[in-house]
């Protein structure tokens, strides 16, 4: 059975998920946006910062997606601001499909991740991580830009956000230019925790 | 000891709480967004369409939010919107401060609703809301472009978000034009139900 295509992003309560120039993305509210995720140990653990760490329902939503995620997908920008910012050991550790106009040879990361280059356009680059996957899911990873565009093409099962008690007042919305008329939403799951509020909605089509 | 000053709206997932033209506003995305609100039965004993009608959470929550308010404010759109709209037993059951150029004599109507028309602003338009409420609190009841004018002057304590799972695209946004730099929020309550997730905010300034 093939897996689910699914994103998963922290967004502000008044709709963005990125503020609005990369020179703020370590600023304060982007900060504020993931808190959550700082103190859960396996973020800690992934990034290397030694034992310890919280272990509630954070921890093991954060420890979840990271293991149903066979393969991921990114845009072009994201992987550029990333391409800088990753440690050595990428934090993906599946094969990366990076939907782009360069044309370059497959980048192979210490720790699983291989970074592809896709050329032809984001249903191309699904049809390849979905391969990739086999059974397990596929993530579209960001940027912010990026993400709509699998929604709007109906491409996308499921998605998931954890809901930030945060106002962000510009930036980059999740939403902006969603396809309303075309995606309806079913609420799966509503979970709060002390930081955050975890969503996951099945999409279906209008 | 006096009340709160709060609002409490249901909001789409991304960010809307009500269509973009009035003509829609009886339209399939206004009813989609109040969907968990009809079957309640609070809201159908208050339009009178009988007994009958869900008594969850959903259903506290209606009553609850009701009965804290001991005055409402408004703005001139919301208030000439519903002035051909409401029942003549309107929906307030409680004095209603109109912040409107229109001078008028206050009109009172069945119920114990009566409308005060105050010409010099929002803070006054508070300031009478609150002597009327006395330990009650005030809602800012709407609507959409008025609500934000309180938590943006540092006037309102809490609100509450009944969040439905529906996308707009577009509309009237709760918080467009929000300033981020004087608002920060305190998650106090996130509730599910199987329609929406009430979720509940204490604001302070930074």
């Amino acid at each position: 059975m093939a897996g689910k295509v699914f994103f998963s992003v922290s967004m502000s309560l008044d709709g963005f998920i990125a503020p609005e120039s990369p020179d703020e993305l370590m600023g304060k509210q982007w900060m504020e946006l993931q808190r959550w995720v700082f103190p859960q140990r396996f973020f800690r653990a992934s990034l290397g910062l030694g034992g310890g760490g919280e272990e509630g329902r954070d921890n093991d939503i954060l420890r979840e997606t990271f293991e149903r995620t066979g393969a991921n997908v990114m845009g072009k920008r994201m992987f550029d601001a990333g391409e800088q910012a990753w440690p050595e050991d990428a934090p993906f550790h599946t094969p990366v499909f990076v939907v782009t106009h360069e044309k370059r040879d497959p980048w192979e990361r210490p720790g699983g991740t291989t970074f592809h280059f896709v050329n032809d356009g984001i249903e191309t680059a699904l049809e390849q991580a979905r391969d990739a996957a086999g059974e397990r899911d596929v993530r579209i990873a960001g940027g912010g830009a990026a993400i709509l565009q699998y929604p709007n093409a109906g491409l996308i099962d499921e998605f998931s956000i954890a809901l930030s008690p945060v106002l962000f007042g510009s930036g980059v919305r999740l939403f902006e230019g969603v396809d309303a008329s075309r995606v309806a939403l079913e609420p799966v799951l509503s979970e709060p925790t002390p930081r955050v509020t975890h969503l996951t909605y099945t999409v279906r089509e209008r």
